[in-house]
């Protein structure tokens, strides 16, 4: 049961004798007291030498478990204003983000892929915009069917930028997948991701479904230190989901 | 320009006289360096007491640089075997999940909502198992509209578990809407997420679109503890997209 407010006094304890803890078990002490609102949403826990007192350890350890539980979004801390419990804390979901091959394996298929389409040529104004390119000059473009126990899996449709990474016109890219080459190749320092639906529309005779069926769409753009990298859109097969980690 | 592995012996340097890096620094190096293919992918990189050699700074300074770059997914730190530059390095995305009322005033928008259905009832066998719920006794149902601009957002179909957050059953659901309730009274310490795509359906009447558009589905499932707390599905808008920071 949750959500009762602890009665006054009833401090979630500290286990053990003093020092004993290490900094994951000050963490587990200190997220017990939030979550059974010894803390109160909102107010200032104790500083740290006075809590580093009371658990019997060095400042440092208990700063360690405070970061832990800032950056999972249940504290906030202002250098001179003090730690406070964040009244609604802000939750973070997390994608890990593998290659296609290795997600295909992870659910026991075989993988397999299909070079559609490879050229240079001047990008559309939306992917322009969505690279934030100053000038209009030709961009690699490939579209790849991936697949899983030979039925389609996804299709991408890559954008890339010759002038970040021009080793990649002269990659075999029938061999390694634009993926692969450029998960390997060119590393990103920045970039952002959108999940939406659409109709299958124009994919559909690429990935076996009628253009009325609803499909994932999933837009990702990368730089590396402000470079524009790639702009891929991937569509996915009716009923596939990505699934996120809270 | 990235890709070309750079000639032998150019090690990208670090900078200034020894001990002026902080960790910030030390880590921007060695990112230049695994960039660089200085440390070839897969090879051990030189161990820490080595390395702080090198930039004239505590072991320790060197340590929460190398955490970084593990944490951000381009080293494998192992305790006995040393610290290898991930050949193939797995990426995250992140999203961060803010209350409904705080997305909607993002875009610049008026927040309301309307609850359509409040109800305590036997949970259907999918929610049951998405939950892991061991017996049917029944649970609170809630089905709430939220508006951006008094226009039709995301629908929220969300089932509740009495036994592990017994005190929802008083609250004036609203006033405060289930989603922020629970942010609110109910933390959680694991849960799962998934975004897919669906055709609007039976939800076209709430959107105020039709039956045959394309829409984004996120599933959300959350667990204190191992006890379940809560599972919302929920179907946004037509065009409305996720947007995650890599």
């Amino acid at each position: 049961m949750i959500s009762d407010p602890a009665p006054p006094g009833a401090v979630p304890p500290s286990e053990g004798s003093p020092g004993t803890l290490g900094w994951q078990g000050i963490r587990d002490v200190m997220m017990d007291r939030i979550r059974a609102r010894h803390y109160a949403p909102g107010a200032l826990i104790p500083n740290e030498a006075d809590l580093a007192a009371e658990f019997g350890c060095a400042r440092a350890t208990v700063n360690r478990a405070l970061r832990e539980l800032a950056d999972a979004g249940f504290l906030d801390r202002r250098r001179k204003a003090g730690t406070r419990v964040i009244a609604e804390p802000r939750r973070k979901a997390t994608l890990e983000i593998p290659l296609i091959r290795a997600a295909i394996e992870a659910l026991g298929a075989a993988y397999s892929f299909r070079l559609l389409t490879r050229e240079i040529a001047p990008p559309p104004p939306e992917v322009r915009m969505a690279l934030r390119l100053e000038d209009d000059g030709p961009l690699l473009h490939v579209v790849t069917l991936h697949l899983a126990d030979a039925v389609p899996h996804m299709v991408e449709d890559r954008w890339v930028v010759l002038a970040t990474v021009p080793a990649i016109e002269a990659a075999d890219l029938t061999r390694d997948n634009p993926n692969e080459w450029l998960v390997r190749n060119a590393p990103y320092s920045e970039g952002t991701m959108r999940c939406g639906a659409a109709l299958a529309g124009a994919m559909a005779s690429h990935l076996g479904c009628t253009a009325r069926e609803a499909v994932l769409v999933v837009e990702r753009a990368t730089w590396l230190d402000g470079a524009p990298i790639t702009l891929a859109r991937q569509h996915y097969a009716p009923a596939y989901g990505l699934t996120l980690a809270l």
